[in-house]
């Protein structure tokens, strides 16, 4: 069974001050904790990125056209976007899942390299109107969700780190985060991809709007199927599976938290697995991650999603596997300990 | 001549709201600057540590024995230290230079892989005394910092990394911090290795006692002089030769900055070069970094010093880089950009 204070012990007789290399150390205990070993490994790492569109899209809550979310998925499959260098550059595995993006020729989509076709419609409705998701939906991008993450395991991977890509989410994200905390809507609800004061204020006003509409909904998966899109109920889906697998679960900004929140709601127990990447610009990440006590490792004011504060954080999880494993130890080395 | 208005253009076309990578873009603006171009290069750094022994130590300003910075000398050199795993880990060149251990036979330290020998002295005088160093070993020290960096220039090397080991060079920096921005030794004095809090009060009460004994030292070369270390000295140098060499220069922790702020009173210029890693969680750095206005990469609470802040900010220098130099633009990706 494994032994939380060998894994201190361990941290602690490293050649170095009693706690020096600081949030690292906790990093590392917390790497041994979830892979239940003193010699934690984080060398097969990939990057999932879940994306969809959105019906309230539509609706004046983003100030970029609901088509990026398609044509980024071309970036993506090109190797064009920030993700794509970040994760080469670290050499994390890129999947990209089509949970169901708004385009024309899904032909086109399904032969791209690196795309999982797991599409549940062109784009979720316009929760202004009606849910976002009807019953079947919801429930197949469980399923989903879980696939993609257990067809994956037979390929050693030990890290998953979620991101996301949706015109449109940072506005689900806000309902379901509001909902599932019980806090009003302008807290959760921020510039997204770069609203100015005026259009914040309209997209606050039509999020009421929404939020009035579905006011009986409360339960998370109710609160999701409302307001999600098809790419964050997939990915709420697939951090459950993760952890179910035993791996560490790497979370970047407001929507992949949001997922996460959902995903705690039905299984508390999967932020035992969870290490948060970054703390996002977007206003209402950092209560968020307040509301899991959570200190994420980076804090670079990123707002741009596609797991880009994770890749950036993942050299620091593999800094902390390193001192674990190869820095000596003040006996192996013959330092000298403190003065007594 | 280098266009600092295209290097924001670059970043601003990238396939990403504007803005969205955050303290990334500002990172990748000020490698372009430093580097004058518009593709930057981080793929050849180092990491120096400077290393020697203080007079000072044997005053109980310190936790740990003075013989724990030889010893750690050798655990650079056999590959054990957190440095050398974080170096190996993220490609970076490490080289250790003696400046001055208090090594009983200096031989073996000679044919130590990866050490550069300029030593001056076995130790420092105690600045208790007398000042720590004598005119002539000032100026060798200035001397040996420069040519151990001109020494590595064809090495095509495009970024050093600043780190140290010194039993007692905390000491050190709080009063050279205390003497230069003229702020009183409370508020630039912590605790070092891990000194409790009779052991700190005791460290402030010396260290009173030393700047007291020093008070007509006011120049920044004079106050090196009279509080600083052979390391210190060197890298002080160093950071100097690297600046008038074109490096981009990473600064580490409280040691390393204060070292910058010696050399940034002699030339202001040098900061144009530097990037800051991290803010320690020593005490008086994060005022250190202030007086510099400067928003360091990572806040992680390290402490530990030997350059293990700038190693782990490296990966973001590398990041900054290849979205600079690899992300698609809006253009050639056919990526909408925002409504107007």
């Amino acid at each position: 069974m494994f032994d939380e204070s060998k894994a201190q012990h361990k941290i602690d007789t490293k050649t170095k001050p009693l706690g020096a290399l600081g949030r690292l150390e906790d990093l590392a205990f917390k790497l041994c904790k979830i892979q239940k070993t003193l010699n934690p490994k984080v060398d097969k790492g990939a990057v999932f990125i879940f994306g969809a569109d959105h019906g309230l899209s539509r609706e004046g809550v983003s100030c970029y056209p609901q088509e990026v979310t398609k044509q980024m998925f071309y970036n993506f499959a090109s190797g064009g976007a920030a993700i794509n260098v970040f994760t080469k550059q670290f050499g994390l595995e890129l999947k990209v899942i089509d949970a169901g993006v708004n385009s024309e020729d899904d032909s086109q989509f399904d032969s791209l390299e690196n795309v999982i076709t797991k599409k549940i419609a062109h784009g979720t409705r316009s929760s202004l109107k009606e849910k976002a998701m009807t019953d079947e939906q919801l429930e197949k991008c469980f399923e989903a969700g879980q696939e993609v993450i257990n067809k994956h395991l037979p390929t050693g991977c030990n890290l998953i780190a979620f991101g996301e890509m949706g015109i449109g989410n940072t506005a689900s994200s806000s309902l379901i985060m509001a909902r599932l905390l019980n806090l009003d809507l302008e807290t959760c609800t921020g510039r997204g991809t770069g609203l100015d004061d005026n259009e914040l204020k309209k997209k606050v006003s039509v999020l009421k709007e929404v939020a009035s509409k579905h006011n009986s909904c409360t339960e998370p998966k109710e609160v999701l199927q409302a307001f999600g899109g098809f790419e964050m109920a997939q990915m709420t889906a697939a951090i459950i599976a993760a952890y179910e697998s035993g791996l560490t679960i790497l979370i970047d900004g407001f929507i992949s938290s949001t997922c996460l929140l959902v995903a705690s709601k039905l299984r508390p127990e999967v932020l035992d697995n969870v290490i948060f990447s970054h703390c996002s610009n977007e206003h209402a990440h950092a209560l968020l991650l307040e509301s899991f006590s959570a200190k994420p490792l980076l804090d670079l004011n990123l707002r741009l999603g596609e797991g880009t504060g994770s890749a950036l954080a993942y050299p620091l999880l593999q800094a902390a596997c390193a001192f674990m494993n190869d820095m000596a130890s003040f006996e192996s080395a013959s330092v000298s300990s403190r003065n007594e």
